[in-house]
């Protein structure tokens, strides 16, 4: 890597996580740059199915997805409590799949809230979900608005970590300039 | 197996899932006699670490615990929504990620609710954890109450499985007698 390129190019998997519907995006990209759609699709299991069943289910894609798009992070939607307390179940279920499948290959996790993606590409953490949606058709410069919305929320998701990673790295101590011996 | 012994000895895994304590259990036996410990134990995952570091520690003492003592099933404590919302998000979490090991393995996954699992061991389904600890620990006939209470809960839910089984699979069509050709 030349010395002159501290940002190197990140790809970021973003999970929207869910049992009916899982979304999955992969976006690309340099901070500060129009991000680049690299896939995006949403995982179903049928609802008739035992749990077991629909979570190995939702295992197998997240691992095919890691191992094809091989993404520097993965970033899964923060479950928050106080929505409808039975979807929630499934929610944190399914992300926590998400979130071991990473762990496991030494991936950096990152969680975000709704409010805190909806923020990240629409200006608004108050955001509906048709503007979410817009937005990421927008930056992604895609013909068509992605759909179902779990997919165009998981690739809001992993625009929202591509743009806030650097704030978070930059919280860190810088690391000592590196330079060959000859300088 | 000989033909006279319809019920093979079964052995349970009970999974008490949580991210601070994950209780852990194992017994053996035959329906209507009683249960024996095969192992007790208990997990935990310090609070400040991230959820990932903490779902990944949870997976990996599970994968170890179906390693060494090998169940024939897994039993689950069913996750109610109607608990303390923050509490159930662990357990959700925690819950999820056991049930994920087991089915990567193809045993079967059990889950039973808090209240079928007090009914089993005491005969009440609102009996308290005292309760449940001092059952628990007469029916293996057990020196000493198994401490934390998470762990006792496992055992609770690795007999209830045990105890229920048969009634469970009573539901399904009898299997042909199988006997040796030379009878």
């Amino acid at each position: 890597m030349s010395p002159y390129a501290p940002h190197p190019v990140s790809r970021v998997l973003g999970v929207d996580p869910g049992l009916t519907r899982c979304g999955l995006g992969v976006v690309e990209g340099l901070p500060g740059r129009p991000p680049l759609l690299v896939a995006v699709g949403v995982t179903r299991t049928p609802a008739d199915d035992d749990i077991a069943a629909r979570l190995l289910a939702v295992e197998q894609q997240i691992e095919r997805w890691l191992d094809e798009y091989r993404p520097d992070t993965v970033a899964v939607e923060r479950v928050f409590s106080q929505h409808n307390v039975r979807t929630v179940m499934g929610t944190a279920q399914a992300g926590a799949v998400a979130i071991v499948c990473a762990a496991r290959r030494g991936l950096p996790v990152a969680l975000h809230t709704p409010s805190e993606v909806k923020a990240a590409v629409t200006g608004s953490g108050r955001a509906d979900k048709d503007q979410v949606t817009a937005m990421v058709t927008r930056l992604l410069r895609l013909p068509d608005a992605p759909r179902p919305a779990d997919a165009a929320d998981a690739l809001a998701l992993a625009i929202c970590h591509l743009w806030r990673a650097p704030a978070l790295a930059a919280r860190r101590p810088p690391a000592a300039a590196t330079r060959g011996g000859g300088r």
